[in-house]
């Protein structure tokens, strides 16, 4: 097998299991909660970094774990080398993502493909999408540069924070969106509200660049007293 | 006491502490929850996921923590030199597990044997062990070769995770569901389920082989910049 | 950009995220929670120490990552050399907690800014808010001496602890606790009540000097065998 | 300050912390979950891990961050030098329990101090209590040779998950113990259940010695191949 062809592997079976566990545990926290949604949030959001912590480390040296075109592209942008052509990557996070949705309602004995009919629209849900995205590229940008061993915890941390601390629940990644836009669970989203989804999380990806840029810039001429 | 005896006491140690711990907090979340199985199944998830941490992390240098006859089988498949025979490990696993059970409930004042009551079968559930278990070994295997140190918390992850995004709320483990089919707690499982989810488990275990070879083949040759 | 830019900007942009994951994440608790103010408070606590975690290790080696002017005011007065003027770190901790406020109310969809109405006065708050500051602290003065790579997730946990053993639910923080006059919601406290918090902080946060200096007096010359 | 006072400020200090955090963060959880006892529990128990492994990281070096009479009393039965004479570490240790527990009711405004009334008693409560430091005191004895750096994570993952499987929610720890006897809150016991905790804990922990012995034996002679 070709370096390029385990690097598609590893995005397609990355995706795919980040969303089995996106969306099964959101299904798992529904029924098991009561109609309390925060324990089901709960659950759903500490499944999730336990998860990408996992898929990252094993993943990582594979593909770089991007398991999202925002990632992808962004890396792209900065000329950073993939094992594959970005759209290889893309093609493989957004077939990944379906099949992932797929197992999860295979797993619950749900109808395996449902259009999403919960309404997240709206430029306070954009908002939310564009500042979660930002986020989660600041860390990984500046995380590769500062801590790159503490990259899997960074971003499983980063998404458990905004998980709660945006009103959209945070996405944060476009192939997720559209993949959560096939199920009716409690981690859905109607296909009509994708495309604004998206070009937030990307409006958010991009602008995350000059900032880490400039925090960074000489960071290692500074010759920083500071313990990370 | 030789290297074999140590390896076998490790396992059975740790398979039934292993066991007392699933059990156990099951038992206090489901008596404490008043019918929130969702904030139980959080306190048994993250119980679960803490010890298994500590008894990986204590007793990985002498038995390699397998606790476990699907991991056993496929490092025996794999070729991997064992402390002790793999019959005495599977042997210590299974003696463990019904230790811990009893353990259990001991501590909570419950009859020592109960023979399992609830259903779980189909295949939906079959699915949820066979992805379950798919995902335990490929961390075991692509942790072991990419970032040893961490494997107690890759392993602790997964399977918290797993309790959530799996239908099963994820067994994962023979020796594990044998001896759960001896509980009538919240973490039990008839008896006569027990076969197909070993089934599933073996099956789920050894698919991880290939996948796991097909992903690592020529990594360190790759010089792979990225920062696992 | 200059080296003293960057240390304000990363005071800022580290304040104002800050403080959008504590206020935002208490929203989306109360809203979901059912009442239930445990499980909301869960929710907030956890994502905070995820966020802070994330931003420390991302800012820390620009400016220290301080985000609270006890810790600046602590380290100018042991004449730790900082990136910018301590009253250049105050102001940018303090627009920045506004900023972050700010965004959690247009993220939710609220009015942006709100004078808080949550009493929060007596001793018992007070006694609480110089406990919590003078732990964190602490972790800070002794955590960068004997295990400078842990400090993020020394105040992460810290902070995690403090916000349930404190009756205050720790704010820890001077500019956090101006920020939080801001906002009606879950997080926030009365404008009146702000003063006596800040007292109570700075008093907490000096106290640590000392006892962190006797505890560390030659800890080196021990030649201790401790693993830490 | 000489080495010894250090230890014993170090031990009365973090003891007197850990004891505020069992009981304050019981205090707070009761107060706002509602009745739902295993979300009171869930905050418990998190908060007492994570101050734990502040505390241990940050004294640990300082005087070995015993705060527990059961792990002192194991020390000197194997010869491990102490910073200071046994009996200062157990006087230091009951001292700042019973101050901590006193902190933690100033903190609520709750009458300073309380004879326990929550009845703990009966074999299965005494043989949690020994499984619990069993495994407390294997995780220090292990862990101190085999993964040092893990040392604090170890402990607080253990009590985290001891705090659920085990039907006395784990004190293993005869000071908090005495000092939880002087409280009416949660994490409560009445006094004349505190000798027979005592003797469980104690009998646990001396029981780990000849098993880690056991495991440990030659474990550098084995070149044990596995990952820890």
């Amino acid at each position: 097998m070709t370096r390029t062809a385990r690097a598609l592997l590893a995005e397609l079976l990355g995706t795919a299991l980040l969303l089995a566990i996106v969306v099964g545990s959101g299904v798992m926290g529904v029924r098991l909660a009561q109609g309390n949604d925060a324990v089901a949030l709960l659950a759903n959001a500490a499944a999730t970094a336990g998860g990408l912590y996992v898929l990252i480390v094993l993943l990582g040296p594979v593909s770089g774990a991007h398991f999202n075109p925002a990632v992808t592209l962004v890396m792209r942008l900065r000329g950073v080398a993939l094992a594959a052509p970005w759209t290889g990557y893309v093609a493989a996070q957004v077939l990944g993502g379906l099949l992932g949705v797929t197992l999860a309602h295979a797993m619950f004995e749900l109808p395996l493909w449902q259009p999403g009919v919960r309404a997240r629209s709206g430029t306070a849900q954009m908002l939310s999408e564009g500042v979660a995205t930002f986020g989660l590229l600041l860390a990984i940008l500046l995380g590769a540069r500062l801590r790159p061993a503490a990259l899997p915890v960074l971003v499983a941390a980063w998404i458990f924070a905004a998980y709660w601390f945006t009103a959209s629940t945070s996405f944060a990644n476009p192939a997720v969106t559209l993949a959560r836009s096939l199920t009716q669970s409690f981690a859905g989203i109607r296909p009509a509200d994708v495309p604004a989804f998206v070009l937030a999380q990307l409006a958010g990806a991009v602008a995350a660049v000059p900032i880490a840029r400039a925090l960074l810039a000489d960071a290692r001429g500074d010759g920083a007293a500071t313990p990370q």
